[in-house]
Protein backbone atom coordinates (compact mmCIF):
# COMPACT_ATOMS: atom_id res chain seq x y z
CA UNK A 1 0.00 0.00 0.00
CA UNK A 2 1.21 3.64 -0.99
CA UNK A 3 0.11 6.52 1.18
CA UNK A 4 0.14 10.02 0.06
CA UNK A 5 -0.65 13.62 1.03
CA UNK A 6 -1.54 15.74 -1.15
CA UNK A 7 -2.56 19.56 -1.85
CA UNK A 8 -1.41 22.78 -0.39
CA UNK A 9 1.12 23.24 2.06
CA UNK A 10 -0.31 22.98 5.45
CA UNK A 11 -4.01 21.85 3.93
CA UNK A 12 -2.52 18.51 2.47
CA UNK A 13 -5.38 15.89 2.97
CA UNK A 14 -4.33 12.15 3.26
CA UNK A 15 -4.60 9.72 0.06
CA UNK A 16 -4.00 6.48 -1.36
CA UNK A 17 -2.10 5.40 -4.79
CA UNK A 18 -4.32 3.01 -6.62
CA UNK A 19 -2.78 0.46 -8.48
CA UNK A 20 -3.16 2.68 -11.88
CA UNK A 21 -1.22 5.27 -10.23
CA UNK A 22 -4.37 7.64 -9.59
CA UNK A 23 -4.66 9.49 -5.84
CA UNK A 24 -7.84 8.44 -4.27
CA UNK A 25 -8.79 10.42 -1.07
CA UNK A 26 -8.77 9.01 2.16
CA UNK A 27 -10.00 11.73 4.25
CA UNK A 28 -13.47 9.79 5.16
CA UNK A 29 -11.22 7.79 6.76
CA UNK A 30 -8.57 9.05 8.78
CA UNK A 31 -7.93 12.79 9.20
CA UNK A 32 -3.96 12.77 8.31
CA UNK A 33 -1.33 9.65 7.67
CA UNK A 34 -0.23 11.15 11.80
CA UNK A 35 -0.41 9.77 15.00
CA UNK A 36 -2.57 6.97 15.97
CA UNK A 37 -3.56 6.49 12.33
CA UNK A 38 0.16 5.08 11.10
CA UNK A 39 -0.59 2.03 13.99
CA UNK A 40 -0.90 -0.97 13.02
CA UNK A 41 -4.65 -1.13 13.39
CA UNK A 42 -5.43 1.92 11.57
CA UNK A 43 -3.15 0.80 8.74
CA UNK A 44 -5.13 -2.74 8.39
CA UNK A 45 -8.56 -0.88 8.13
CA UNK A 46 -7.04 1.06 5.32
CA UNK A 47 -5.43 -1.78 3.45
CA UNK A 48 -9.35 -3.36 4.05
CA UNK A 49 -10.73 -0.69 2.03
CA UNK A 50 -11.83 -0.76 -1.53
CA UNK A 51 -9.34 1.79 -3.49
CA UNK A 52 -12.09 1.79 -6.40
CA UNK A 53 -14.66 2.55 -3.85
CA UNK A 54 -12.87 5.79 -2.59
CA UNK A 55 -12.93 9.38 -4.26
CA UNK A 56 -10.26 10.06 -7.12
CA UNK A 57 -8.96 12.70 -6.92
CA UNK A 58 -8.72 13.80 -11.00
CA UNK A 59 -6.49 17.06 -10.62
CA UNK A 60 -2.49 16.76 -10.33
CA UNK A 61 -1.78 17.93 -6.95
CA UNK A 62 1.25 19.32 -5.38
CA UNK A 63 2.51 16.34 -3.30
CA UNK A 64 3.29 16.84 -0.09
CA UNK A 65 5.23 15.20 3.16
CA UNK A 66 4.23 11.66 3.48
CA UNK A 67 3.61 11.73 6.88
CA UNK A 68 2.65 14.71 9.26
CA UNK A 69 3.23 15.24 13.21
CA UNK A 70 6.68 13.82 12.95
CA UNK A 71 7.78 14.14 16.61
CA UNK A 72 11.84 13.24 16.00
CA UNK A 73 13.84 13.35 12.37
CA UNK A 74 16.89 10.95 13.71
CA UNK A 75 19.23 10.50 11.47
CA UNK A 76 22.28 7.96 11.09
CA UNK A 77 25.57 9.04 9.98
CA UNK A 78 28.36 7.65 8.02
CA UNK A 79 26.07 4.21 7.72
CA UNK A 80 27.42 3.51 4.30
CA UNK A 81 31.20 2.39 4.34
CA UNK A 82 31.79 3.81 1.33
CA UNK A 83 30.24 6.64 2.15
CA UNK A 84 32.41 7.16 4.85
CA UNK A 85 35.54 6.16 2.82
CA UNK A 86 34.85 9.06 0.68
CA UNK A 87 34.03 11.82 3.37
CA UNK A 88 37.99 10.50 5.05
CA UNK A 89 35.76 8.91 7.79
CA UNK A 90 35.83 5.67 9.43
CA UNK A 91 32.82 3.60 10.18
CA UNK A 92 31.91 4.08 13.22
CA UNK A 93 31.93 1.11 16.07
CA UNK A 94 28.32 1.96 17.01
CA UNK A 95 25.23 3.52 14.93
CA UNK A 96 26.10 7.90 14.89
CA UNK A 97 22.77 9.58 15.33
CA UNK A 98 22.04 13.30 15.03
CA UNK A 99 18.64 15.59 14.77
CA UNK A 100 17.23 17.06 11.63
CA UNK A 101 14.90 19.69 12.39
CA UNK A 102 11.27 18.86 11.78
CA UNK A 103 10.73 21.93 10.65
CA UNK A 104 13.06 21.04 7.98
CA UNK A 105 10.11 18.42 6.45
CA UNK A 106 9.13 19.63 2.77
CA UNK A 107 6.93 17.51 0.42
CA UNK A 108 9.27 15.57 -2.60
CA UNK A 109 9.09 17.92 -5.38
CA UNK A 110 9.44 21.19 -3.35
CA UNK A 111 11.73 23.86 -4.53
CA UNK A 112 14.98 23.43 -1.51
CA UNK A 113 15.88 26.56 -0.66
CA UNK A 114 19.84 27.37 -0.12
CA UNK A 115 20.53 29.45 3.22
CA UNK A 116 22.15 32.81 2.83
CA UNK A 117 25.81 32.62 3.19
CA UNK A 118 25.67 29.09 2.21
CA UNK A 119 28.29 27.39 -0.29
CA UNK A 120 28.57 24.03 0.09
CA UNK A 121 24.70 22.56 0.00
CA UNK A 122 25.59 19.02 -1.26
CA UNK A 123 22.98 16.15 -1.27
CA UNK A 124 22.19 12.45 0.32
CA UNK A 125 19.57 10.32 -0.78
CA UNK A 126 18.34 8.09 2.06
CA UNK A 127 16.40 5.29 2.98
CA UNK A 128 13.84 6.57 5.11
CA UNK A 129 11.90 4.30 8.16
CA UNK A 130 8.57 6.07 9.76
CA UNK A 131 7.73 4.39 13.17
CA UNK A 132 4.09 3.15 13.87
CA UNK A 133 3.98 2.25 17.22
CA UNK A 134 5.89 3.36 19.95
CA UNK A 135 9.29 1.33 20.37
CA UNK A 136 10.87 1.39 23.79
CA UNK A 137 14.29 -1.10 24.68
CA UNK A 138 12.87 -3.30 21.87
CA UNK A 139 14.74 -6.15 20.37
CA UNK A 140 16.83 -6.53 17.00
CA UNK A 141 13.48 -9.23 16.57
CA UNK A 142 10.79 -7.55 17.48
CA UNK A 143 12.07 -3.64 15.70
CA UNK A 144 10.06 -3.99 12.25
CA UNK A 145 7.15 -4.73 14.19
CA UNK A 146 7.18 -1.28 14.85
CA UNK A 147 7.36 0.41 11.13
CA UNK A 148 4.15 1.76 9.21
CA UNK A 149 6.10 2.26 6.25
CA UNK A 150 9.39 3.50 4.60
CA UNK A 151 9.69 6.40 2.18
CA UNK A 152 11.84 8.10 0.17
CA UNK A 153 14.30 10.87 2.17
CA UNK A 154 16.74 13.84 0.83
CA UNK A 155 18.99 14.52 3.34
CA UNK A 156 20.06 18.04 2.35
CA UNK A 157 23.27 19.13 4.14
CA UNK A 158 25.62 22.11 4.13
CA UNK A 159 28.55 21.06 4.90
CA UNK A 160 30.64 23.98 6.40
CA UNK A 161 27.50 24.74 8.31
CA UNK A 162 27.71 21.23 9.29
CA UNK A 163 31.32 20.86 10.31
CA UNK A 164 33.11 24.24 10.28
CA UNK A 165 30.92 26.09 12.19
CA UNK A 166 31.55 24.99 16.03
CA UNK A 167 30.42 21.42 16.82
CA UNK A 168 27.53 19.29 16.01
CA UNK A 169 26.00 18.52 12.91
CA UNK A 170 22.50 19.44 13.25
CA UNK A 171 23.74 23.17 12.04
CA UNK A 172 24.00 22.14 8.61
CA UNK A 173 21.23 19.41 8.63
CA UNK A 174 18.05 21.56 9.69
CA UNK A 175 17.62 24.45 7.63
CA UNK A 176 14.42 24.99 6.42
CA UNK A 177 13.28 22.32 3.30
CA UNK A 178 16.47 20.34 4.11
CA UNK A 179 13.87 17.22 4.52
CA UNK A 180 12.07 16.36 1.12
CA UNK A 181 10.27 13.29 2.29
CA UNK A 182 7.96 11.29 0.11
CA UNK A 183 6.64 11.14 -2.27
CA UNK A 184 4.99 8.04 -0.34
CA UNK A 185 4.86 6.25 3.20
CA UNK A 186 5.29 2.44 1.34
CA UNK A 187 3.91 -0.18 4.09
CA UNK A 188 6.35 -3.19 4.71
CA UNK A 189 4.26 -5.77 2.72
CA UNK A 190 5.18 -3.86 -0.75
CA UNK A 191 8.74 -4.24 0.45
CA UNK A 192 10.15 -7.12 0.43
CA UNK A 193 13.73 -6.43 1.72
CA UNK A 194 14.77 -3.15 2.93
CA UNK A 195 18.50 -3.75 2.95
CA UNK A 196 18.43 -4.68 -1.10
CA UNK A 197 16.73 -1.38 -2.36
CA UNK A 198 18.48 0.14 -5.49
CA UNK A 199 18.59 3.86 -4.68
CA UNK A 200 20.02 6.46 -6.82
CA UNK A 201 20.38 10.42 -7.49
CA UNK A 202 20.68 12.61 -10.18
CA UNK A 203 21.95 16.29 -10.28
CA UNK A 204 21.06 17.65 -14.00
CA UNK A 205 20.93 14.40 -14.91
CA UNK A 206 24.18 13.38 -14.31
CA UNK A 207 24.07 10.55 -12.04
CA UNK A 208 25.92 11.30 -8.71
CA UNK A 209 24.77 8.42 -6.40
CA UNK A 210 24.20 4.91 -7.63
CA UNK A 211 23.88 2.41 -4.63
CA UNK A 212 21.85 -0.66 -2.57
CA UNK A 213 20.48 -0.37 1.10
CA UNK A 214 22.47 -3.57 0.46
CA UNK A 215 25.77 -1.76 1.99
CA UNK A 216 24.07 -0.27 4.87
CA UNK A 217 26.64 -1.10 7.76
CA UNK A 218 23.80 -0.78 10.88
CA UNK A 219 20.32 -1.97 9.29
CA UNK A 220 16.99 -0.97 9.72
CA UNK A 221 16.02 -3.57 12.44
CA UNK A 222 19.17 -2.86 14.43
CA UNK A 223 18.72 0.69 14.21
CA UNK A 224 15.23 0.66 15.19
CA UNK A 225 16.54 -1.81 18.54
CA UNK A 226 19.62 0.62 18.98
CA UNK A 227 17.89 3.95 19.33
CA UNK A 228 14.77 2.37 21.30
CA UNK A 229 17.66 1.69 24.35
CA UNK A 230 17.95 5.72 24.04
CA UNK A 231 14.84 6.75 24.05
CA UNK A 232 10.65 5.89 22.50
CA UNK A 233 10.23 6.10 19.69
CA UNK A 234 6.61 7.19 18.43
CA UNK A 235 3.91 6.89 15.63
CA UNK A 236 5.61 9.53 13.09
CA UNK A 237 9.17 9.60 13.71
CA UNK A 238 11.19 9.48 10.94
CA UNK A 239 15.03 7.58 11.29
CA UNK A 240 16.65 8.55 7.85
CA UNK A 241 19.27 5.67 7.72
CA UNK A 242 22.24 7.02 6.36
CA UNK A 243 23.83 7.58 2.68
CA UNK A 244 25.36 5.99 -0.15
CA UNK A 245 29.16 7.06 -1.86
CA UNK A 246 28.53 9.65 -4.41
CA UNK A 247 27.97 12.74 -2.09
CA UNK A 248 29.40 16.21 -3.19
CA UNK A 249 32.41 16.78 -0.67
CA UNK A 250 33.29 13.02 -1.52
CA UNK A 251 34.06 14.86 -5.01
CA UNK A 252 37.42 15.86 -6.01
CA UNK A 253 37.08 18.33 -6.31
CA UNK A 254 34.08 18.91 -4.02
CA UNK A 255 30.82 20.05 -5.91
CA UNK A 256 27.83 21.56 -4.28
CA UNK A 257 24.51 23.08 -5.65
CA UNK A 258 23.68 25.98 -6.54
CA UNK A 259 20.39 28.48 -7.46
CA UNK A 260 18.89 26.36 -10.23
CA UNK A 261 20.78 23.54 -10.08
CA UNK A 262 17.63 20.31 -10.31
CA UNK A 263 18.58 17.30 -8.39
CA UNK A 264 16.41 13.98 -9.11
CA UNK A 265 16.43 10.67 -6.84
CA UNK A 266 14.60 7.74 -6.27
CA UNK A 267 14.59 3.96 -4.22
CA UNK A 268 13.27 1.04 -5.87
CA UNK A 269 9.95 0.94 -5.08
CA UNK A 270 9.82 4.09 -2.79
CA UNK A 271 9.08 6.42 -6.02
CA UNK A 272 11.28 9.25 -6.84
CA UNK A 273 11.71 13.34 -5.70
CA UNK A 274 12.78 15.99 -7.94
CA UNK A 275 13.85 19.54 -6.62
CA UNK A 276 14.87 22.85 -8.13
CA UNK A 277 17.31 24.37 -5.62
CA UNK A 278 16.77 28.10 -4.75
CA UNK A 279 19.34 30.64 -3.44
CA UNK A 280 17.53 32.33 -0.46
CA UNK A 281 17.87 36.42 -1.14
CA UNK B 1 2.18 36.99 33.96
CA UNK B 2 3.22 33.48 34.49
CA UNK B 3 0.92 30.62 32.60
CA UNK B 4 1.32 26.79 33.06
CA UNK B 5 -0.40 23.15 32.01
CA UNK B 6 -1.92 21.07 35.01
CA UNK B 7 -3.45 17.80 35.43
CA UNK B 8 -2.54 14.22 34.07
CA UNK B 9 0.23 13.71 32.03
CA UNK B 10 -1.11 13.68 28.61
CA UNK B 11 -4.33 15.35 29.26
CA UNK B 12 -3.02 18.94 31.14
CA UNK B 13 -5.42 22.23 30.87
CA UNK B 14 -4.01 25.56 30.11
CA UNK B 15 -3.76 27.50 33.58
CA UNK B 16 -2.54 30.93 34.83
CA UNK B 17 -0.95 31.80 38.35
CA UNK B 18 -2.82 34.17 39.84
CA UNK B 19 -1.02 37.11 42.91
CA UNK B 20 -1.67 34.56 45.69
CA UNK B 21 0.04 31.87 44.01
CA UNK B 22 -3.27 29.69 42.68
CA UNK B 23 -4.22 28.05 39.63
CA UNK B 24 -6.99 29.59 37.43
CA UNK B 25 -8.55 27.69 34.86
CA UNK B 26 -7.28 29.25 31.21
CA UNK B 27 -9.20 26.28 29.51
CA UNK B 28 -12.15 28.29 28.62
CA UNK B 29 -10.00 31.23 26.71
CA UNK B 30 -7.45 28.92 24.83
CA UNK B 31 -7.04 25.02 24.21
CA UNK B 32 -3.92 24.47 25.10
CA UNK B 33 -0.28 26.79 25.80
CA UNK B 34 0.70 25.39 22.07
CA UNK B 35 1.29 27.15 18.70
CA UNK B 36 -0.46 29.92 17.81
CA UNK B 37 -2.02 30.22 21.52
CA UNK B 38 1.59 31.57 22.32
CA UNK B 39 1.39 34.17 19.63
CA UNK B 40 1.53 38.06 21.38
CA UNK B 41 -1.96 38.93 20.37
CA UNK B 42 -2.73 35.74 22.34
CA UNK B 43 -0.69 36.70 25.16
CA UNK B 44 -1.93 40.21 25.20
CA UNK B 45 -5.60 38.76 25.41
CA UNK B 46 -4.94 36.38 28.55
CA UNK B 47 -3.17 39.49 29.95
CA UNK B 48 -6.29 41.24 29.75
CA UNK B 49 -8.08 38.79 31.46
CA UNK B 50 -9.43 39.55 35.04
CA UNK B 51 -7.72 36.37 37.11
CA UNK B 52 -10.07 36.46 39.60
CA UNK B 53 -12.89 35.96 37.26
CA UNK B 54 -11.16 33.00 35.71
CA UNK B 55 -12.10 29.59 37.48
CA UNK B 56 -10.15 28.79 40.74
CA UNK B 57 -8.33 25.27 40.86
CA UNK B 58 -8.75 24.40 44.32
CA UNK B 59 -6.92 21.03 44.67
CA UNK B 60 -3.11 20.44 43.99
CA UNK B 61 -2.92 18.98 40.41
CA UNK B 62 -0.01 17.64 39.20
CA UNK B 63 2.39 20.51 37.41
CA UNK B 64 3.04 19.73 33.45
CA UNK B 65 5.37 20.99 30.91
CA UNK B 66 4.45 24.55 30.50
CA UNK B 67 4.25 24.34 26.97
CA UNK B 68 2.67 21.59 24.39
CA UNK B 69 3.61 21.08 20.82
CA UNK B 70 6.98 22.08 20.53
CA UNK B 71 8.55 21.64 17.51
CA UNK B 72 11.69 21.60 18.47
CA UNK B 73 14.10 21.19 21.78
CA UNK B 74 17.20 23.42 20.76
CA UNK B 75 20.50 23.35 23.16
CA UNK B 76 23.22 25.79 23.33
CA UNK B 77 26.24 24.17 24.70
CA UNK B 78 29.34 25.48 26.54
CA UNK B 79 28.00 28.39 26.81
CA UNK B 80 29.07 29.51 30.38
CA UNK B 81 32.79 30.04 30.30
CA UNK B 82 33.46 28.58 33.41
CA UNK B 83 31.16 25.20 32.95
CA UNK B 84 33.20 25.27 29.52
CA UNK B 85 36.29 25.38 31.97
CA UNK B 86 35.06 22.82 34.02
CA UNK B 87 33.88 20.33 31.14
CA UNK B 88 37.64 20.64 29.67
CA UNK B 89 36.39 22.28 27.01
CA UNK B 90 37.14 26.33 25.57
CA UNK B 91 34.49 28.40 24.80
CA UNK B 92 33.65 27.77 21.03
CA UNK B 93 34.04 30.65 18.81
CA UNK B 94 30.00 30.39 17.81
CA UNK B 95 26.97 28.49 19.47
CA UNK B 96 27.40 25.12 19.27
CA UNK B 97 23.63 23.56 19.16
CA UNK B 98 22.51 20.37 19.72
CA UNK B 99 18.50 19.10 19.72
CA UNK B 100 17.28 17.60 22.21
CA UNK B 101 14.27 14.86 21.24
CA UNK B 102 11.13 17.22 22.16
CA UNK B 103 9.93 13.08 23.42
CA UNK B 104 11.85 13.40 26.11
CA UNK B 105 9.88 16.50 27.78
CA UNK B 106 8.26 16.49 30.51
CA UNK B 107 6.81 18.16 33.79
CA UNK B 108 9.28 19.66 36.15
CA UNK B 109 8.44 17.44 39.37
CA UNK B 110 7.94 14.12 37.35
CA UNK B 111 10.10 11.53 37.67
CA UNK B 112 12.99 11.49 35.80
CA UNK B 113 13.78 7.75 34.73
CA UNK B 114 17.41 6.96 34.35
CA UNK B 115 18.11 4.84 31.21
CA UNK B 116 19.29 1.15 31.02
CA UNK B 117 22.83 0.61 31.20
CA UNK B 118 23.53 4.64 32.32
CA UNK B 119 26.20 5.19 34.80
CA UNK B 120 26.80 8.75 34.42
CA UNK B 121 23.76 10.67 34.31
CA UNK B 122 24.17 14.38 35.10
CA UNK B 123 22.27 17.37 35.78
CA UNK B 124 22.47 21.61 33.98
CA UNK B 125 20.17 23.80 35.16
CA UNK B 126 19.36 25.92 32.49
CA UNK B 127 17.45 29.24 31.61
CA UNK B 128 14.83 27.88 28.60
CA UNK B 129 13.27 30.46 25.96
CA UNK B 130 10.03 29.81 24.48
CA UNK B 131 9.73 31.43 21.05
CA UNK B 132 5.79 32.92 20.31
CA UNK B 133 6.16 34.20 16.65
CA UNK B 134 7.78 32.60 13.76
CA UNK B 135 11.36 34.24 13.85
CA UNK B 136 13.60 33.47 10.43
CA UNK B 137 16.69 35.24 9.37
CA UNK B 138 15.90 38.35 12.55
CA UNK B 139 18.79 40.38 13.53
CA UNK B 140 19.86 40.33 17.54
CA UNK B 141 18.12 43.36 17.76
CA UNK B 142 14.41 42.05 17.10
CA UNK B 143 15.16 38.84 18.72
CA UNK B 144 12.98 39.33 21.84
CA UNK B 145 10.22 40.62 19.54
CA UNK B 146 10.06 36.45 19.16
CA UNK B 147 9.74 35.33 22.89
CA UNK B 148 6.91 34.09 24.13
CA UNK B 149 8.28 33.73 27.87
CA UNK B 150 11.16 31.74 29.89
CA UNK B 151 10.80 28.75 31.77
CA UNK B 152 13.42 26.95 33.89
CA UNK B 153 14.56 23.51 31.58
CA UNK B 154 16.92 20.86 33.40
CA UNK B 155 18.80 19.30 30.51
CA UNK B 156 19.27 16.17 32.09
CA UNK B 157 22.47 14.58 30.57
CA UNK B 158 23.91 11.15 30.22
CA UNK B 159 27.67 11.77 29.59
CA UNK B 160 28.90 8.04 28.76
CA UNK B 161 26.04 8.40 25.91
CA UNK B 162 26.57 12.05 25.10
CA UNK B 163 30.86 11.38 24.50
CA UNK B 164 31.76 8.10 24.83
CA UNK B 165 28.92 6.20 22.30
CA UNK B 166 30.07 7.07 18.71
CA UNK B 167 29.77 11.03 18.06
CA UNK B 168 26.72 13.43 18.14
CA UNK B 169 25.82 14.61 21.86
CA UNK B 170 22.07 14.19 20.66
CA UNK B 171 22.16 10.48 22.14
CA UNK B 172 22.98 11.48 25.77
CA UNK B 173 20.38 14.45 25.48
CA UNK B 174 17.26 12.61 24.63
CA UNK B 175 15.98 9.98 26.61
CA UNK B 176 12.35 9.80 27.50
CA UNK B 177 12.01 12.47 31.20
CA UNK B 178 15.50 13.95 30.12
CA UNK B 179 14.10 17.02 29.65
CA UNK B 180 11.48 18.85 32.31
CA UNK B 181 9.73 22.60 31.93
CA UNK B 182 8.70 24.40 33.83
CA UNK B 183 6.76 24.86 36.09
CA UNK B 184 5.92 28.58 34.59
CA UNK B 185 6.01 29.83 30.97
CA UNK B 186 6.47 33.41 32.43
CA UNK B 187 6.14 36.45 30.17
CA UNK B 188 8.89 38.87 29.65
CA UNK B 189 7.25 41.96 30.90
CA UNK B 190 7.84 39.83 34.59
CA UNK B 191 11.80 39.58 33.65
CA UNK B 192 13.57 42.62 33.63
CA UNK B 193 16.57 41.40 32.02
CA UNK B 194 16.99 37.31 31.28
CA UNK B 195 21.14 38.05 31.16
CA UNK B 196 21.17 38.80 35.52
CA UNK B 197 18.91 35.80 37.09
CA UNK B 198 20.18 33.54 39.99
CA UNK B 199 20.21 30.32 39.38
CA UNK B 200 20.84 26.82 41.21
CA UNK B 201 20.97 23.40 41.52
CA UNK B 202 20.96 21.07 44.77
CA UNK B 203 20.90 17.40 44.91
CA UNK B 204 20.29 15.51 48.03
CA UNK B 205 20.10 18.58 49.46
CA UNK B 206 23.45 19.88 49.17
CA UNK B 207 24.00 22.66 46.58
CA UNK B 208 26.15 21.56 43.60
CA UNK B 209 25.23 24.87 41.13
CA UNK B 210 25.02 28.14 42.42
CA UNK B 211 25.49 31.28 39.15
CA UNK B 212 24.23 33.52 37.35
CA UNK B 213 23.11 33.79 33.93
CA UNK B 214 25.37 37.09 33.26
CA UNK B 215 28.17 34.69 32.57
CA UNK B 216 26.35 32.97 30.13
CA UNK B 217 28.31 33.94 26.90
CA UNK B 218 25.98 34.69 23.91
CA UNK B 219 23.36 36.09 25.26
CA UNK B 220 19.54 35.65 24.37
CA UNK B 221 18.66 37.86 21.89
CA UNK B 222 22.29 37.11 19.73
CA UNK B 223 21.33 33.19 20.14
CA UNK B 224 17.72 33.55 18.77
CA UNK B 225 19.62 35.94 15.85
CA UNK B 226 21.78 33.25 15.32
CA UNK B 227 19.50 30.26 14.84
CA UNK B 228 16.66 31.87 12.83
CA UNK B 229 19.79 31.90 9.90
CA UNK B 230 20.01 28.19 9.82
CA UNK B 231 16.33 27.58 10.72
CA UNK B 232 12.80 28.80 10.94
CA UNK B 233 12.13 28.87 14.81
CA UNK B 234 8.56 28.61 15.39
CA UNK B 235 5.78 29.26 18.13
CA UNK B 236 6.51 26.63 21.21
CA UNK B 237 10.51 25.79 20.23
CA UNK B 238 12.10 26.01 23.08
CA UNK B 239 15.68 26.99 23.45
CA UNK B 240 17.78 25.65 26.54
CA UNK B 241 20.80 28.07 26.38
CA UNK B 242 23.26 26.66 28.57
CA UNK B 243 24.51 25.87 31.90
CA UNK B 244 26.67 27.38 34.52
CA UNK B 245 29.48 25.70 36.37
CA UNK B 246 28.68 22.63 38.92
CA UNK B 247 28.21 19.62 36.86
CA UNK B 248 28.44 16.53 37.90
CA UNK B 249 31.33 15.72 35.45
CA UNK B 250 32.88 18.45 36.27
CA UNK B 251 33.82 17.64 39.84
CA UNK B 252 36.96 15.77 41.14
CA UNK B 253 36.05 12.72 41.05
CA UNK B 254 33.12 13.47 38.92
CA UNK B 255 29.80 12.71 40.67
CA UNK B 256 26.70 11.23 38.91
CA UNK B 257 23.25 10.42 39.96
CA UNK B 258 21.74 7.32 41.17
CA UNK B 259 17.92 5.68 41.43
CA UNK B 260 16.52 7.60 44.70
CA UNK B 261 18.46 10.80 44.31
CA UNK B 262 16.74 14.05 44.44
CA UNK B 263 16.84 16.93 42.60
CA UNK B 264 15.90 20.43 43.23
CA UNK B 265 16.68 23.62 41.04
CA UNK B 266 15.63 27.35 40.16
CA UNK B 267 16.19 30.18 38.37
CA UNK B 268 15.05 33.62 39.74
CA UNK B 269 11.63 34.49 39.05
CA UNK B 270 10.75 31.35 36.82
CA UNK B 271 9.88 28.91 39.90
CA UNK B 272 11.60 25.72 41.22
CA UNK B 273 11.46 22.08 39.88
CA UNK B 274 12.21 18.70 41.91
CA UNK B 275 12.94 15.69 40.44
CA UNK B 276 13.34 12.22 42.10
CA UNK B 277 15.68 9.83 40.11
CA UNK B 278 14.20 6.11 39.32
CA UNK B 279 16.41 3.69 37.41
CA UNK B 280 14.29 1.93 34.77
CA UNK B 281 14.23 -1.67 35.58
Amino acid sequence: MKLLRYGDQGAEKPGLLDSDGNIRDLSAHVSDLAGAALLPESLSRIAALDPAALPLVSDSPRVGPCVAGTGKFICIGLNYSDHAAETGATVPPEPVIFMKATSAICGPNDDVRIPRGSEKTDWEVELGVVIGRTAKYVSEAEALDHVAGYCLVHDVSERAFQAERAGQWTKGKSCDTFGPIGPWLVTPDEIADPQNLAMWLNVNGEKMQDGSSSTMVYGVAFVISYLSQFMSLQPGDIISTGTPPGVGMGLKPPRYLKDGDVVELGIEGLGTQKQRFVADA
